[in-house]
């Protein structure tokens, strides 16, 4: 990908309150690293911005957004949306009879009936263009309608509001386009279930923050919260309780708040390990592990629930596997379904006597055939039904042949096995066998740590591994996982963000925007204008949001 | 102190939903380390608790709570609070015909018109004892009002809700006293302003786990919040802006709302280092360092604000701090002040000409001997004020002489210093020196780290000291810390809670109170019952809290 670069800053004549200081820009540079960002300063960054001193005002009683593509519901929804964000502080914005006037925002999409799928796939185009000039309206042209809404979030950031809240903007050009298709963002509903406010919420996070995939790891052996109409004894067994049950209408309202937002949403059903879940319902579909090679511990004993697995050996694993995943079909629209496959405990299938003897009648010798069986048997099943599938790199690890339109997820990194490398060496071989890789393992947001963390969640470049271009051309991208062990309701949001947002920028800005001092207060002010979008991102420096701080005025 | 102990508990015959799980206990036993604790277990645990199987149930509409001590208003508001903990799922409440109903709860007090001083003073008596019996009301005794806070915060936690929503307590008889008398928590509001409710919420969690003292961490370099109506530029020129300035009238709710939840509010106003904050508004009272032992840093140079410190051979900054102290006075009613005097930068100091010359004026040698100076001079002027005061360890471990009523704090710590030994090696010189002793060395909370980190909070034993009992006895409490660089109103309280609670139980608990194991549920217990009422306390194990999730219903 070739990039317009650098980052042009032209002259800033004023002071503007920002929030954490009043800050002068008097001549024509770019900041230096450590040097606060201007105000309007968007993230990620675009990668052509080109910024004069020519400073605009908005009237919110005037101020318009037009589109051509009106007739389109996520054009529509879009518009109804950011005009809130630009205008957000409706009731305090005062003229500033000293400036030019910006009259409003055209949006020009030229598949402008949503003649490009409703839905967001794999590979779309967001690329975009936008023009503030000096008279007339600002315009945005775009292809797609997904490359709108990535212009709109856009817009809305480069708005400010100077000391006496009068709106701001500008002069600016931007043209943009991201590094990466897949931007995704995971989180495990099964370790705790996650309230829908909380993943609506998150959901508008990572609009705010160009995402575009959430994969929702939706069971586990803790619990099984989706509704299946088939096997409904999956929730009333699997689920912590009825109330803690994601209904298919649950699911359709996330994913269709997700679609408004330009945001996939890719379920993950983990098979044949992380099936606890359901095995509180399906308990003959799955195997213990033999204690002493004859007798099973006791099923779902708390030492080995995790170990138990499904059973590879009966027939009836597989058929319930591709019925309940054509059901999921039905309700997850996207194109692909993450089908898990990580952490499976050779040893405890070994242990069982039954799948001793299968290997035998079927001339295998290892239990990595049994693996290689379960997977490719599977993967067929889910291609039968429709689906394209991603999986944890675990079964490719262990030499299983996949087939070659497999997305693989590296996850594996020294932290998790002190024994082995970084990810930068897992990822090689995986790569050198042409998979196709999102890459997650040094964006495990959950393992939390003191002090600004984010930067090294920033400085992790998926293309930095020993491979050839075409190797590394083989990663569509990445993703920020939160798993569940530690986070609900309470604290999901404030834990994710703003952290999230620096692999958010990784992910879409180019490879050289890479220094964290540069970033370290542009990311504040994002982390305040999520703040003041009601998103409960927590503080990475000392100071504090304008006057738009958390709840600041609140009364208990 | 002598205790009764260990805990007895009796037979449990029945099924109950305490929320992760379905309990069953058949037989009388004491629960194994790891086993779930029993629904309405209270934490902290108290001394002696006898818990029999006989189950009693509470009827909303009639269940009453009386006490010979209504007219004092912190009775009186008391029993208004714990009515609606105890009753909190009111509307829900079903009768459980089967079961003999608790009439009601009467809170007898010896001191019963608040003769005892209306406000929470240092080294009050705490004892109470609580009475369920199988027939009749239940009844708590206690000396004091705020003996009476801790039995009905204690009782309150004995009741539960079984799977129909019937109110249940078993029949108990508990006789309980803390271990320390100084059991603290410190926030930070001055590199974060912390939100009033944030500020109330946090102090209703405290009294939740019978927490003493908020040791209000006011004012530091990054900002000076307190409203001073003497010197009202601190404020205007050390505040982040207007709005985060907590005016004495704020202060004052502060302190009611803790004085009827029997917590004692101790501010720290930090000196002579820490003081950039004021220094915004009165740079003459600061020596700027001096770079190359001639010319100083420009003041307020980021690099070196930190180090820049009050002037300690000036009388007026003395004549400034005793003024700004004597209004903390009329403020802050409680008898303590915390007047920090920590790290303290001799290099600073010593780099001053001025200072040098004032040295040999007054044969002094080291710049220990200006510390020295300061803080006699300093300490001398607080007590004719009328204060006693707390300091950090820092003078004391430069061997400057503090008058011996001082109460230090042991804040040092291996993670602050990797050259030097743990707390258990810094606290012994103090103790020799024969000084009452807070600890928080161990309890620094603002420093997170992944997963169940309360454990380590919990082991943390103030008398685990290679010192004599009479060394030990100094040890007057402890405190838990959240240092506010990286919390404010989005991450605070989730953060903070439960990890405090485990603070909490070591500081009230007995000695011998110290298995992890055994207290996980129980802690689990505790931070579902703090996320029922309104504490965003975050989970510490997979699973869920009954029906009272976060939020689990709002809609966005």
């Amino acid at each position: 990908m070739n990039i317009l670069w650098p980052v042009f800053l032209l002259t800033f004549l004023y002071t503007l309150d920002t929030g954490h200081c009043y800050i002068t820009y008097i001549e024509a540079r770019l900041p230096l690293p450590g040097e606060r960002a201007p105000p309007g300063a968007p993230w990620p960054l675009p990668r052509f911005w080109q910024n004069s001193s020519t400073v605009l005002t908005l009237y919110p009683s005037t101020f318009y957004l037009q589109s051509n593509a009106r007739e389109c519901d996520i054009i529509q929804n879009a518009l109804k949306r950011y005009r809130r964000y630009i205008l957000i502080d409706e009731k305090n914005g005062v003229r500033d009879l000293s400036l030019s006037v910006l009259e409003g925002l055209k949006v020009e999409v030229e598949d402008k009936a949503c003649g490009y799928p409703k839905l967001p796939e794999s590979y779309v185009d967001e690329k975009y263009s936008i023009d503030v000039p000096t008279s007339g309206p600002a315009v945005i042209k775009t292809k797609t309608v997904w490359g709108a809404l990535r212009a709109l979030e856009t817009f809305s950031q480069l708005i400010y509001q100077d000391k006496n809240k009068a709106y701001q903007i500008n002069v600016t050009s931007i043209e943009d386009y991201p590094r990466y298709t897949y931007r995704g963002l995971l989180l495990d509903t099964a370790r705790h279930y996650q309230p829908m406010k909380t993943l609506k919420q998150n959901l508008d996070a990572m609009s705010y923050n160009k995402f575009n995939v959430f994969h929702w790891h939706l069971v586990d052996d803790q619990s099984f919260p989706f509704e299946s109409k088939r096997f409904p004894n999956l929730t009333v067994f699997g689920a912590y309780t009825p109330r803690h049950v994601y209904t298919q209408e649950d699911v359709k309202e996330i994913i269709e708040y997700a679609r408004l937002r330009g945001i996939r949403v890719i379920p993950e059903f983990d098979t044949p390990g992380h099936t606890q879940g359901l095995a509180k319902a399906f308990p003959h579909l799955i195997t213990p592990c033999y204690g002493d090679g004859e007798n099973p511990y006791t099923p779902n004993h708390p030492e080995h629930a995790e170990a138990e697995m499904l059973n590879p050996i009966q027939d009836n694993t597989y058929e319930f596997v591709k019925e309940l995943v054509s059901e999921i079909k039905d309700v997850f629209v996207d194109d692909y379904i993450h089908l898990g496959m990580d952490e499976v405990y050779y040893a405890c299938w070994e242990s069982n006597p039954n799948i001793k003897k299968f290997m035998e009648e079927n001339n295998m010798t290892t239990i990595n055939e049994v693996e290689q069986y379960y997977v490719k048997r599977t993967l067929a099943n889910v291609k039968d039904i429709g689906y394209k599938y991603m999986i944890w790199q675990d079964p490719i690890d262990n030499d299983v042949q996949a087939s070659p339109d497999t997305v693989v997820e590296v996850w594996k990194d020294k932290y998790l096995d002190s024994k082995m490398d970084y990810w930068e060496n897992y990822i090689v071989p995986i790569a050198q066998k042409g998979y196709k890789i999102v890459l997650s393992s040094c964006w495990y947001l959950n393992y939390i740590s003191y002090g600004p963390d984010w930067k090294k969640y920033y400085e992790c470049d998926p293309r930095e591994f020993n491979g050839t271009e075409e190797e590394k051309d083989l990663v569509v991208g990445g993703e920020a996982c939160m798993w569940g062990e530690y986070v609900d309701g309470t604290n999901l949001l404030s834990r994710l963000w703003p952290r999230a947002a620096a692999v958010a920028e990784r992910l879409w800005s180019d490879a050289s925007v890479r220094d964290v001092d540069s970033a370290n207060f542009r990311l504040d002010q994002q982390r305040c204008r999520m703040l003041r979008r009601g998103i409960p991102a927590q503080p990475i420096l000392n100071g504090f949001c304008g006057d738009y701080e958390w709840d600041l005025d609140a009364d208990i």
